[in-house]
């Protein structure tokens, strides 16, 4: 059984301010639960049907997760879905600074703030096998359960650091490509998988702030009539360059 | 002024059966809105802001448009957009039949439902220079304002035919590419551009039926732990590959 003080709890996850404040988050599913389950996150709380409770009771009484069994009604009263006959569960934020090697690739994120495109360029990272994400502070907060939900569970492969990209990035020897709509095309260029690929605003592209920080411009051929491709649509396409290699 | 009439018309615009019974549609904002009068369909009816018909005066004037000023709340009522302060216009329906080519490159969608990944495929065939997308009936329609925006004006350079596609496609005498996850590595093997790219529903990928018409199954390869891309991101991915030839 849930509590009115645990649904509201988890009810007021949804804003930032209070996972700030808690330093929690939930998600919801069963894909993205299990995989919650299975990863180094911290549950702290599980709501779960009697159904995902048996098929998963292995893992939840080894693990000696903390768990409530709920209703559908009650998981989609307490969380964002409209459907949910499996779980939700609330862990604690992790956050672990990236340490920048010469030898991987990146990607750094300025101002992207649409959870959709945030959590589908997490996504699309944890294809490309890029494990590190730089974003500014003014990004989508990687805990909105719009990001992670967008992201398919990829959250909890690819690490995000929240900092500020022209303090973070400055004065390292190591190439920082810039997707701009003038820059080398990327199906001439030869691009070797190390260095930090940096993607613009949905509408502003990248700042003026942090376009001084970018030693190797590049741009992805355009064919047709299109101004522009959308970010998280760009990003898949130059990651899919960058492992070309 | 807009009439009561012309309001409640355009809204039904908002839905297909009203579409279909009247061959009509709506687009927003000014972008679109000025593209959709450089082009070749027939506008029905433009309501817009004084402003937006001072600025624009000479190409309405000269394409004799039946025009109607409005104020910014009445486009937002009559609309779908939050905020519009300049235009919204109805225009007539086109449909042309696409006449299978060997020699160019074309879409075909099975059953791609989410109206924003069916607008957002449309900006990306005109991004890559793909200029016919054969959609199987079962597709978000074209004509339904969340595709028309997702598509970011691209919609007028890019033509929709609404097929069965086994009917289109099969027994033709050209390459039918499938995403699938087990296919050729896009990233080795010789992709002309000619040919057929199909790509499958958002969670099922293509159907048994029409992946009878697949004679060239592709793969883009995965560098990590996602398990999938969204339809989309894949389409992009694919089309970039297929430009580089």
């Amino acid at each position: 059984m849930i509590s009115r003080n645990l649904a509201k709890y988890i009810k007021s996850l949804q804003i930032k301010k209070y996972r700030k404040e808690t330093q929690s988050f939930f998600v919801e599913g069963a894909k993205n639960v299990i995989e919650l389950i299975n990863s180094e996150y911290e549950i702290t709380h599980l709501c779960c049907t009697e159904e995902f409770l048996e098929q998963h009771k292995t893992e939840i009484k080894l693990q000696q997760i903390n768990h409530f069994i709920a209703k559908e009604k009650d998981l989609v009263q307490i969380g964002t879905f409209k459907n949910n006959n499996a779980a939700l569960a609330v862990a604690k934020i992790t956050e672990t600074p990236i340490k920048l090697d010469k030898k991987q690739l990146y990607l750094a994120l300025d101002d992207v703030r649409d959870p959709g495109n945030m959590g589908t360029i997490i996504r699309i990272a944890d294809w490309y096998g890029i494990k590190n994400i730089i974003a500014s502070q003014t990004c989508a907060d990687l805990y909105n359960p719009k990001v992670l939900n967008a992201s398919m569970g990829s959250f909890i492969r690819v690490n995000v650091e929240y900092a500020n990209l022209s303090e973070k990035l400055q004065g390292l020897d190591m190439p920082i490509y810039g997707a701009l709509l003038e820059g080398a095309n990327i199906h001439k260029k030869t691009l070797e998988p190390r260095g930090v690929i940096l993607m613009g605003n949905e509408s502003n592209g990248i700042s003026q702030e942090n376009l001084a920080l970018v030693n190797s411009p590049i741009t992805i051929p355009n064919f047709g009539g299109a101004e522009s491709l959308n970010v998280a649509i760009a990003t898949a396409v130059i990651c899919d360059n960058f492992r070309r290699y």
